[in-house]
């Protein structure tokens, strides 16, 4: 199949085929004994791809942690929101991202601990998805469905609910319900009372569809 | 002064001392450069103390932790318990301890960075906390303060949440009211109706006295 193209493009083709080896390879190692931990060659060897052409992709470890990040969390951040765009409730909005969220870290556990442990030592997984959250905060509160006097502390109050729930889920806590009751408990946080927080994190989880994610 | 003591007192004293040389230093290290990536010469190193006496006190750097937690977190947990057993209100007692902690983070960033790194990697940070906060959430569900379904998920979103508000406190977002509203936030997402929630967390904060810190 391949046969008909150019050289330059299988060249090109090739190099991406190793990039994408060597972000997963970093996930997978990051995942399993932390970031700080990690040294280039682990990540190499992972990937089975020799240590000299690590530099042809990244400049550094944290060139590698910030392309997953932008890669992964970034991906699901756009996901979650094409998928909320037609929704006119903030507060479904954020429940929405929240269960998605809880969701795919419970069912893809390597995705998920990468989200803790991003977020302790880097605080870049919320960065990928901090625009998309700061803007649904607002919105939240421009139309008075949330309460709140410092949306940056219900950022980092919701955020940091988020990963102890995640956290939680990943050490064997049954998913079954959790992501619709920690949903619930975000909406209560952001203001909105504790009945009307309980219907609207019931309502039907809208399907979201990740670019290399097959859920 | 201590030369009326028996030799074999001094002997323990120093080697007390010595112990909690090893644990400020290793405190300080972990705080600068995460747990994962500290090696025990590090540690002696930052204590100016000989590499083998080491394990004179400790087994590994693992058992560094479990006493560092022990010893701060622990003792925190303890004064905190102390200053709020007079108090007949679970959600008071719950504001008390969400509002001490935060303020200690901010006041003691190297305490406050050792509680986000230990809870992201170990999970140590709760679990000295854990009994409290179980028997705090529970006493509030008895009493029908407080209202959900799943205490563990609760007890994880909230200890998310105040890590997410310390880690925003000690990337410099003012401390002033910061507590105080999360504090409210939490007692909101535990199902106290909104306006009680800031009065409750509005009330004065009991002095918690700890041994060892001067605050």
């Amino acid at each position: 199949m391949a046969a008909n193209h150019p050289p330059v493009d299988r060249r090109a083709r090739r190099k991406a085929a190793t990039r994408a080896k060597l972000l997963e390879a970093a996930q997978a190692v990051f995942a399993r004994q932390g970031i700080d931990a990690t040294r280039i060659n682990e990540i190499t060897e992972e990937a089975d791809v020799g240590f000299g052409s690590f530099y042809n992709h990244f400049e550094s470890k944290d060139a590698v942690v910030a392309a997953l990040v932008e890669d992964t969390v970034g991906a699901i951040g756009v996901a979650i929101n094409a998928a909320t765009a037609s929704l006119d409730d903030p507060a479904e909005v954020v429940s929405a991202a929240h269960r998605t969220l809880v969701r795919w870290a419970a069912e893809d556990p390597e995705f998920g601990w990468l989200l803790v442990r991003l977020e302790a030592t880097h605080d870049l997984a919320t960065s990928a998805l901090r625009s998309y959250a700061v803007r649904d905060i607002k919105r939240g509160l421009d139309s008075a469905r949330f309460d709140v006097v410092d949306p940056d502390l219900a950022l980092a109050a919701t955020g940091g609910a988020l990963l102890g729930v995640v956290k939680l889920v990943l050490r064997g806590h049954a998913l079954e319900d959790a992501a619709t009751r920690h949903a619930a408990g975000v909406l209560r946080l952001l203001g909105v009372p504790a009945g009307e927080a309980e219907r609207v994190a019931a309502r039907p989880l809208p399907a979201v569809t990740v670019a290399g994610r097959d859920d």
